[in-house]
């Protein structure tokens, strides 16, 4: 089945070279396919890394790994395979790993507890080892690549190339950021998994990296949902090349700390968006503002209570003001609530306050809103000063199609 | 737009009349159709009741009345409105309540906090309480009508009355069970839900009524899913006439206590597995049985996160037997669960053992199954002696169309 390219993608940006960071790619034929699929991304002695990764109980050996080599704080070369996830493989998967850790380790000379590995594609069946070796071998004799190249190579099932790139002041110095992610849903017989990667030139200490990544992620990745469902190789990553020269950052009082941060968030936000724009068979992107919570976390649960409601998702597919399947979201996201404080709106207009319906509200505009790509819902708990947003896309035809029509 | 009946549709069973209870129907016209709307179920004086109700922090006014009436345990009369759930209309909703409360109170003669009021239908619409008025009297002067007649009044988006019955032996008497219930999903502007009301001619004391019901639906109505949405006004009564002329059942100790247990029990299975084949856009009947958890609450926290996943529900729309899809769902149920001592089934063959696939197991049967309108799925996590089983339903184009497509 040919997946037509979403009608949310937005063109690649224009990114900058990460000073530290060389980029090749290489075809390990992990499919029958004619494209490059093995990226590996070779980063300068000194890089420091933080990481993001899948809650699943079942994560692949690859997030296993990733999370217990995180904790020393070192990167010198991160290697993603697509078209095969590795995840259900048991101990040959985790030897497919650990073959790989020890090649490139050894090509680079570097400690194998510093080469992160990725792997995003059908599951239940071990990485070939040998396909990845050949990979790994073609890719360090490869010639440099840029951002859109390394993009493509990470892909599997997205309909576009992802990426976001952002730039802030460290003390006086300028560094850059430049983040590129896959990832939109699943295609039988293969498993969604959303990876993210970003680079920085900055000088930046792994503790307060691995800090940072966590706030960012918990507004930005942690806050899309496509269908609810979670892969068992989730991953974001973000390394640190520090050849900007800023001062290094190493708490929020260093110079620059909070300037670099908001960067990564708003890389991280960009990311998280684009992954909803490729969402399997969306048609509307839709932002849910909740505010009025006892929480920022109550906030944010009740908008993903609403944002992973199939009836919510199907309405907007609809392009119908269905605001009472919105209160529905909201009394089973088993956060506090009160019926009678809830107000809901749609594209700005308040449709229910305080927990009627407004009597003779102007239809017209909400109507010509459902009717757009972007769709604007807000909720107001009424209880206090917890707020969240969340992103997600509608439930459409498009969806089912993807995942029920389409055999392997 | 006309829906056509349930693929997965069964004939209304054979039901007894229930000594104690007189059903009647009238025209509320609460929508403009022609068909019956207002059902009123006269109860004989000392019946017993139970109830369960929704969990939604956004209940019907309905709902809130009737999980603080029950705690007084007796029920002269139950009320059910179909087209129009009162909820979300904050005071006025109330008073059409306490005005239908006081109707049939009086006509009675009981307190008023033993009649039960139920409504189900468009939502933020204050129920008329000129109609509720006209169509009790007109209920109250009808001649009584049987259970299929009932089933068709309380439903709104129902493609089949659906009811189940089942009888029991306390001490030498023999007690008869019916039940009715409506529910399948929801219809712009409708919301769905789940309305179920089990009547008995036991004597049984309204605490140990309440402690059977709340067994009896942790393992049945708490075990199915459509869409994982929660209405607002889900309720499940019992009500228990004393005419069957048994010695009192009034705990786990008295003569028949696990008989009549049993029994409702079998009519809440049979009740709740008929809403799920009436599930919108129902296709296939999915059984999901969980072993080898923590415990019998993670086995059905398990089940239900892989009846909820989309992925795994259109899996089997597509008649894939995607196994990698069903470790995705245990993996982000938020359970204990271990990749390495996962294994899974497909129509009773094991696809995957031990966290890996099975080499060369056999896929004709596979496929077959598959094919069928009946599909078992079951997961062992290997870690404990936790089971549990739960019901769900495919997800099609159907459910698409019946949500998003049609508009109000």
């Amino acid at each position: 089945m040919d997946i037509a390219r979403s009608p949310l993608a937005r063109p690649f940006p224009a990114l900058p070279p990460i000073a530290g960071v060389t980029l090749r790619v290489a075809r390990a034929q992990y499919k029958t396919w004619d494209r490059c699929d093995l990226t590996l991304a070779e980063l300068a002695e000194g890089t420091a890394v933080a990481g993001v990764f899948t809650k699943s109980a079942c994560a692949s050996s690859e997030v296993e790994l990733g999370r217990q080599n995180i904790a020393q704080g070192r990167a010198r070369a991160l290697v993603v395979n697509a078209g095969n996830s590795n995840a259900f493989t048991g101990w040959r998967g985790r030897e497919a790993v650990e073959a790989i850790m020890a090649q490139v380790s050894g090509a680079l000379g570097c400690p194998q507890e510093e080469v992160f590995v990725s792997s995003t594609g059908v599951i239940g069946v071990p990485l070939p080892i040998d396909k990845a070796r050949a990979g790994i071998a073609a890719a360090l004799a490869a010639a440099p690549c840029g951002w859109e190249d390394a993009t493509h190579a990470i892909g599997t099932t997205d309909t576009f190339p992802k990426a976001a790139g952002a730039s802030a002041m460290v003390g006086g110095t300028r560094v850059e950021l430049a983040g590129i992610i896959k990832g939109s849903g699943m295609i039988a017989p293969d498993m969604a998994t959303m990876l993210g990667y970003i680079f920085t030139d900055a000088d930046v200490a792994p503790a307060f990296l691995q800090a940072a990544l966590e706030r960012a992620n918990a507004a930005t990745f942690s806050c899309i949902t496509v269908d609810g469902d979670t892969s068992t190789s989730d991953t974001v990553m973000v390394f640190a090349t520090a050849k900007a020269g800023n001062a290094r950052i190493d708490s929020w009082d260093s110079p620059g700390a909070d300037a670099f941060a908001a960067a990564l968030a708003d890389v991280c936000r960009n990311l998280a968006q684009a992954v909803v724009r490729d969402g399997e068979g969306a048609q509307k992107f839709i932002t849910i503002r909740v505010s009025g919570a006892v929480s920022d976390a109550s906030a944010r649960a009740v908008g993903l209570a609403i944002a992973n409601s199939p009836l919510v998702k199907t309405a907007i597919a609809g392009e119908d003001a269905n605001w009472g399947r919105v209160v529905m979201a909201v009394g089973k996201a088993g956060e506090p609530a009160d019926r009678d404080k809830l107000s809901i709106a749609f594209g700005g207009v308040w449709t229910a306050r305080d927990g009627l319906p407004v009597d003779g509200y102007d239809e017209a505009p909400v109507a010509a809103h459902l009717k757009g790509e972007d769709i604007d819902i807000a909720v107001d708990l009424g209880l206090g000063e917890g707020r969240a947003t969340v992103w997600t896309c509608d439930l459409t035809h498009g969806y089912i199609a993807i995942n029920a029509d389409y055999r392997s």
